[in-house]
């Protein structure tokens, strides 16, 4: 147990480096009787692929993923689901020349001196190629959570670098390679980055992600809390710096009166908790936001130091996402999906028989509607 | 495994209500050898304590630790370590309102539809109090990694509802209520309490956690990052909505030039990354941050429903804090230290042969020494 | 996690040494709604206590416990159970002579080496007092797994050192201090531990214990298998050397045509199996049998050795069971009903929504009815 | 987690079914530094792969072995090592008159009443074909255990059905098919299943490993003991319905002078513990012992139901070993391997920084010395 199982009941273990011969991952936990086909997958994959923009890596991965196991006659059949993505387009000579170095702000250093080793081709496992798999996991896990439960999650960028990108409708958001929920604004994304791509730096991104539909009841008290496995399963993807549920960091400044959200029996007044209360969903939509730090591969010079603890000057080339934010909203979206998947399940093990009289209550009273998706001004 | 145990080598299982009988926790992991007495965790529980300024809850509560195994002869045996705090100020009838009705921004809702059962008084589970476990488990985990590697962990509140608090000090820390950095600013924050207290509303808070000394190489590359776990963690404390890890939410507008930490032989020159890249410790300074929500409970009146779905008006009475954040700077230092703690076992697990020749950078250059211990701006 | 904690998701995490200030557990997972009270567990604890015939230890534990959480006005809430037992009879004078050196069969050597510490006070945390925890949270599933699905777990005493104990009828086990299903062979089996004991030595004992009433499709098919579930859980009751389900170790002699249990639409025809197919139960009575090591504590010279390793002669006093074996029945069916009870929980997370048309085959047809509860001759 | 995953720090996440594309498994947690290539593995299962002798079902799989991760320039890196091994000899028509109705013995019942759902070709998941992975995982987790501890694990048949197999040499085991650690007795063993073979019948055997050189204070002394994982492992090989540690159920026979092994400052004078006190190792060999039964697949006609609950005959034809013992002593090996790789990681994540000055004792004091390796007479 290195790490790279994630979930309790709906449990992901992710194998594979960048420049290796594949990155997969084993799903243990699936509920037997689901449709699943690879097509479910790849459509997901195709959402977070690289080269599909200029805006983003040209490494040309086709991330073509095969089904080795669980399922049967296209149904999964309650034994451990394989998937398999073959690497297509390693050059790991592009990346030959960080064998010797550290590159700032990656994991090269850190890596070296807890193992001893490493794979310096394109990342190896701390490369965000591993994200693909997120994606190929949890394109399972929402298929089962739209189709027993009606759940969607959906998601968007709200920040890139220095640009809010006010929500606008969400219809907006596949029409673009930024996931940007707002169709006027991509013109001005489009011109910083290619900008930013010139001067060879990289910036960062924010991503909110929001899942509607969630019962009341999902989550766990104290520390397994449906927030915490999310600020968990968020902190974890590459690059991500900081997460909020809800009202996050605005909650600081809040007054008791603004923050705690009212209850009536049309619905819940305001979501500054974010659909989770006291670690447990309250039924109204989830809302996540998370920050995505700059890519770290850049290619101006930077300082750093060769294993021998030298000083050296690092410039890094090869193919690279110049805001790795721009990929990450299937990734962020994949995550979100397979802790509820894990909490639907937990749920249901510890408390399948309760029952009660009280009402659920919808996600926002009529006069609580929101324009767009989260209480964060963006 | 109902999300009550925290870690996987070094678990804290914690148990008990507000006004039951006893809260507690079992520690199952811990090294042999470390000298341990009932003292070395009272001192961190009595940072905690209510009572102890009129900024908090007035309930009196000695939080008098027992240690029920273990421990022989003032030393532990590498056999659970069973921590006991009766409950000595319960009283329930301040909280027989609630019993019918949600309090809003409280867990009572979600409690209900999940459980089918609530224990009401004081909030039963979801109560703050269960973060006196937390603390006292922490102090065990701070006791060895400051015995087997000089790690130091603090915390301070960097902002009270709309004040921000400037990093003078960690001297001052211990001289206020507030854990404030900062001793000129005490009055000021006092004279904000008592007019918020005055008005029966609450607030929120940010407080910054910070661990020195830290070796490079604790964590894992992809799920169970350090800093992930560093994020569940703390998000799974009660009325956390935000954490950040470094430079967090202002990574978004900043480019890869300015966040990327270089490094050279005489340390890095800065710390944007939070000591931590690709989820590994980097021997930096581990920075964390995190939102506060205000209080619930607060004395104004509030809409919400009852169990059969009839609207109510609600209005707190009893004991709380207007200002959760203020008692949680050792709730989170206890939490950075759990964390630590089982990446600290977890690396030696794995890695324990690993030997490098590259030398352990320095956490900062001369260059890079901070006036405060966190890249944010408070 | 040092290997206190047993199951998945109900969870029992395990504390105390036998002359500490207590022994107890915490029960994470339990479903809420299950009335308790701490009767219902004193009872099952009442059935193991040492000091009620000649046969058994004499000290004299009363074995009370105390609910401390997760009950509320009699009923299970779904958060942790903790249960105390304080020791009242710690004699840790008798013990002292053990400090220093290792009696053989005991944990005493390895415990040394592995921890360089030991609680050498009447066997610290490897007495078999710590089976008393496994009989009280054992007594909450086996409450719960009777409730919810009518499920009924009893054992009995199938050899006690050369005798073997013919299987008579249920209702004589609770008539005996052996829980010998056969009221005839008490005098012959008293006659014989009063004669061991006046030897000075100790003897093994085999136990059978049997579910009836277990649903088809508990139990998971590869690692986890409800008969490894079983044999871990059985093994790890101390002095417990093997363990065997259905046929056991007759199954080295059987051929297919003996052994494979035919199945008719009016029930199984035999159960070789012992109730577990492939790793899930088949609806049949899970037949577990378990041999018990002599007690290692005797009044006779052994060898042994110090902690500076040189010879010595070790001869325990102090009070000791003369057979482990008498006491051994209430705690493997304890062992058996935590195990049924995770199973039962892991089920239906995962297949909570499975429905055959194919009904539940008896779990004997008329033509197999045995009278005895297992198909090993004892 | 559905089971498919065993261990706690050097876990096996295993997938795939008989018929499937693909069987495997990732292995999480193996340490870094570790020379690794697919030819280690490669050895182990050529030992254990079908079709080698005419006693054996006679499926022609290579079992090649293909490294997918975790490997870097022949070295492992600490991350996840994923393996492969593609399915080529695939006849499912074979099996088709399986889908309808269960084959007595085999998980067919079980399967359908939990999933609602069953992959019938070959057995599908609960096909033996799965343990192919085992040995693949234990291949890696022997060669650490060799080169860092020099451990040697190795297994051997003491029982084909009625016939014992005396322990003359392990230099004998791997001359012939069913691992007979005796020369002489391989003719009657051949004889004696050609005679089966014709039958139509199977036939279950005993199977004993023996792992050398394990250091004294691996384990955990309450739940996760040395002697329970090791029980677990084995129960969870299909076939198995018995284990013993050590001297197993003769020890219900034996008196506390007979069973408990005496210690000397040259060495232990017996093994009566199988290398196991109190769920720690002793640094005595560990002796383990399993019951396997009859292989379910006979072809003579056995009585069953269809999946409408009607009464059929089921007369299994196809490819099977007539006693699946023969192939199970590798598997049984691997169990072992992987259970004791487990253990020394978490031996040295909680007490890593132990040392006594107590020497360790010889695992057998000169006067101790067995001819066989087990204290069981076969």
């Amino acid at each position: 147990m290195s790490g790279n199982t994630l979930g309790t009941l709906f449990c992901v273990t992710s194998f594979g480096e960048s420049h290796g011969p594949a990155i997969g991952c084993v799903i243990d936990g699936c509920p037997p009787g689901l449709s699943l086909t690879a097509a479910d997958i790849q459509g997901e994959l195709d959402r977070r692929k690289p080269g599909t923009s200029r805006h983003v890596t040209q490494r040309r991965e086709p991330d073509e993923v095969e089904i080795l196991s669980g399922v049967f006659e296209g149904v999964t059949t309650g034994t451990p689901i394989a998937l398999l993505i073959r690497n297509q387009d390693q050059r790991s000579k592009d990346y030959g020349n960080i064998a010797e170095t550290f590159r700032p702000g990656h994991a090269d250093y850190p890596y070296w001196q807890k193992y001893g080793i490493r794979d310096y081709r394109g990342g190896g496992r701390s490369s965000a190629r591993e994200t693909a798999v997120r994606v190929a996991a949890g394109a399972v896990a929402r298929k089962w959570l739209s189709e027993r439960y009606g759940i969607v999650i959906r998601g968007y960028m709200a920040q890139l670098g220095p640009l809010p990108i006010p929500f606008v409708s969400w219809d907006a958001v596949g029409d673009n390679p930024f996931f940007a929920p707002n169709a006027e604004i991509v013109p001005q994304l489009e011109s910083y980055m290619d900008e930013l791509r010139k001067s060879g730096d990289s910036v960062g991104a924010r991503i909110n992600v929001v899942a509607s539909g969630v019962p009341v009841g999902w989550g766990e008290p104290v520390y397994d809390r449906l927030d915490a496995d999310i600020a968990y399963a968020m902190m974890s993807i590459n690059a991500v710096k900081g997460v909020e549920i809800g009202a996050g960091f605005a909650s600081v400044a809040q007054l008791g009166t603004e923050h705690g959200d009212e209850l009536t029996p049309e619905g819940f007044l305001s979501n500054n908790a974010g659909g989770v209360l006291g670690g447990i969903s309250s039924g109204q939509d989830v809302l996540v936001s998370m920050a995505i730090k700059p890519t770290s591969s850049i290619r101006l010079d930077r300082r750093s130091i060769d294993r021998e603890g030298n000083p050296v000057i690092v410039n890094t080339h090869g193919r690279h996402d110049p805001c790795v934010g721009i990929r990450a909203t299937p990734v962020a979206e994949a995550m979100l999906a397979l802790v509820l998947m894990d909490h639907a399940l937990r749920h249901r093990a510890q408390c399948g028989d309760v029952r009660t009289a009280t009402p659920q209550i919808a996600a926002l009273a009529p006069e609580g509607v929101q324009a767009v998706p989260s209480p964060r001004a963006e």
